[in-house]
């Protein structure tokens, strides 16, 4: 299933969203995209004071936005007031993006005896099911009952075990990814407004960089306008959940059963303890420690060393709770 | 493996269990059930307080009870006084239900062209397993490896991810199931007694109602006896476990890594953050919010909203933990 | 993937980690292994004091050390002193198994027609993955999809569900395995030194004892260099993480999403409720209850009752938070 992306009249999208807005001169609206990696051609949009400073530099061609925020949008972007921009976001997205809220299958699966010709020095188990439009590098190796999808690229000396599914993905070079991991899934998203479910369409992609490692059994979803990023030489162990738009750094390393919310950025060097989850939209700074089963609900700044839940810095846990 | 039910004369049953009674009049006993769902002809039982309202208004025939519970035996119920009446309930479960404490498939699959002939309008990835039995409704979309048992229905419009495996389960329209999620497998049940290992059958189904979302790598068992259900509109993100005889309102949203205990009931509109914990044989009342990372172990009243381990309301998290 | 064991001359070893050492006599060294298990021709490592007492009684031929444990070294052991007793042992872990780090498939599958003639009395669903060199008693049932990988040895009266993946394991009589597991992959083992990642080998196998169930989407890993045990019926919920090396006792039960790291050692009739974890390298007794969510961080005593985070007794945990 390919993207649909069709160019859009800013007219048009006005009058789809029942807005009342005279704009000075009509353009055309090439795709959606968020605030800080949006180009000319995008529409984007802010509902969130703590997204200000990507609205004051923001490239989009227009941005649908709360009254209030007016004044902060540049010069080369055209505000489109909304009492509800994310909604408004959503309903447009789907404008864009018809029928993209679900993960469906391709048809086109290349016959296995195609494989080995189309894809030099790769090795693969049993039912291997690869969707025409996946690229394969050199001697990756693939276990049995793996689907690889349409949208995915896997760069030279990949490893990947048995039971994995990877859709909308980049898979640098050497990376290893364990038995029935699922890679690229549309993200957690959807909003009930006025009584209709509205679902958003997630077209970002998921970047495991160069050397990272994936557990079994993990969920990587990919971001709905931005893509999800694991670092280079990155160890994830089993049973993590890593949700839309996380931006995991390099060298870092996380136990198992591990989840990290949507929109988290986490820095270089971090170690992250088995069962501790991080809320959606912080920031965790590089050499940051984070012990077992800590609930992380707030930014932490670089080389803290935190546990608990809510987390908060090791020597006052200790104090809290072990020495009495 | 259909079920195998058999008419059980009461004294049989009594004489199996080893247990001196006089019955009046000995009657036929045609199914196990819990004393809120029986009908006539069920055998079921209560040895918990907690269920002593269902047992004062059960439709049951005979009911295995503890000696202390006698008084609350409605009159149509025959009470069968046991010192022990979980166990044999469990045994009498096994009497019924044969050789029913694990799962096995089928030998009977649907070969893959028939497939399209049988079922109208649904597409369908490489090797789809559909076991003989299984309904499937119209414009259903079925990805990769995926399972479906023959005590299953799937409805209009169902959206159904790769790997997924589906039985005992009635999944309803408009759902969407994403990759890896199992759906009907046999609850977490057994007990030791007197050194013998006794599984509880599990003989109830998972019912996925309208429009409903499961994500990847989900957990949903069926009930031992009753069934699971996880209500309209009701969202569940990825890796999130729901035991046996859970029962899930309608509009609620579980994020990732949540996980619900057996028998719990969960109203409408409730929202529950990533990696809580819900723990067994709970109510939940309506548009309760639980905070990411919340142990729940006891009732929660409508409108609550609570967070913490263990779950305190959340003005007191704050003032305990943030505040100082 | 067979093991690829040599043997090498203790010289080249030292030689290998640029050691400058002189030792009397030249030895052969056949395996690696670890401190308690090690039988003659074995090289080990000691660096933490936790393991002095098996340092003292080791039948290792040669043990890589930090300087000051030289004292506990037995006379029938060689003493390697270096600077990073872990890193040199993984290094000589993977000159002992070559490109040993990642799992891999074999080419070599069963034909389905020759599954019948060569495993007696066994039962076996559609896509059936064997490896040549897996080994299977008699009636033994398995599901949809399922890859036992040339490592594994499965015993008579085994239920395997759909979707499980079991290499390097032996599965004992009477085991119930549920849908989507995966057993015996390897652990999550690397360390970064002076830059390069190095990747621990492992070699340990997983076993599942006598009438053990393990549920659905369970992650057992293997042992680096000694076994993972699941002791005889002990009862695994679904979504649960086995860490390499860890050995649990018979007759426990774990609930949900409970998640054991590395090496930890669990008792005999052990309990253990929902999303608990357990941290590494730790001793739990038996007869051991340890309450839902607990975050265990240290030893625990046999027949104590714990809940919380940090776990403590439960009479202090329900002091602390529910009384008030």
């Amino acid at each position: 299933m390919n993207y649909k992306i069709k160019k859009i009249k800013l007219s048009k999208i006005i009058k789809f969203l029942n807005l009342k807005l005279n704009i000075k001169k009509d353009v055309s609206i090439k795709n959606i995209s968020n605030l800080e990696i949006a180009s000319k051609g995008d529409i984007s949009f802010c509902f969130n004071s703590k997204y200000l400073n990507f609205l004051k530099k923001t490239k989009a061609t227009a941005c649908i936005i709360s009254k209030n925020f007016l004044k902060f949008v540049p010069d080369n972007s055209i505000p489109i007031i909304s009492e509800n921009p994310q909604i408004d976001f959503i309903k447009i997205s789907n404008l864009f993006y018809e029928k993209y809220a679900l993960d469906k299958i391709s048809k086109k699966i290349i016959k296995t005896k195609d494989i080995k010709k189309k894809f030099k020095n790769i090795t693969f188990g049993n039912n291997f099911i690869c969707e025409e439009g996946a690229k394969i590098g050199k001697n990756v190796n693939i276990g049995h009952n793996v689907i690889i999808k349409e949208n995915s690229i896997i760069h030279d000396n990949v490893n990947i075990g048995s039971n994995v599914v990877i859709s909308n993905s980049i898979i640098c070079k050497n990376v290893n990814i364990c038995d029935g991991s699922i890679i690229g899934k549309k993200g957690f998203g959807f909003k009930f407004f006025k009584g209709e479910l509205l679902r958003i369409p997630h077209i970002g992609k998921v970047i495991i960089s160069e050397g990272a490692e994936i557990g079994s059994n993990c969920n990587i979803d990919r971001g709905s306008v931005a893509d999800t990023v694991i670092g280079k030489y990155t160890f994830l162990d089993n049973q993590i959940q890593i949700a839309q738009y996380v931006k995991i750094g390099d060298y870092c390393m996380l136990a198992s059963q591990v989840g990290v919310s949507g929109s988290t950025i986490i820095g270089n060097h971090v170690s992250i303890g088995g069962q501790s989850g991080i809320s959606g939209h912080l920031k965790i700074g590089n050499n940051v420690k984070i012990g077992g089963k800590t609930g992380v609900i707030k930014n932490i700044d670089d080389n803290k060393t935190v546990m608990g839940y809510p987390a908060m810095e090791l020597r006052e846990f200790i104090k809290k709770n072990i020495i009495k």
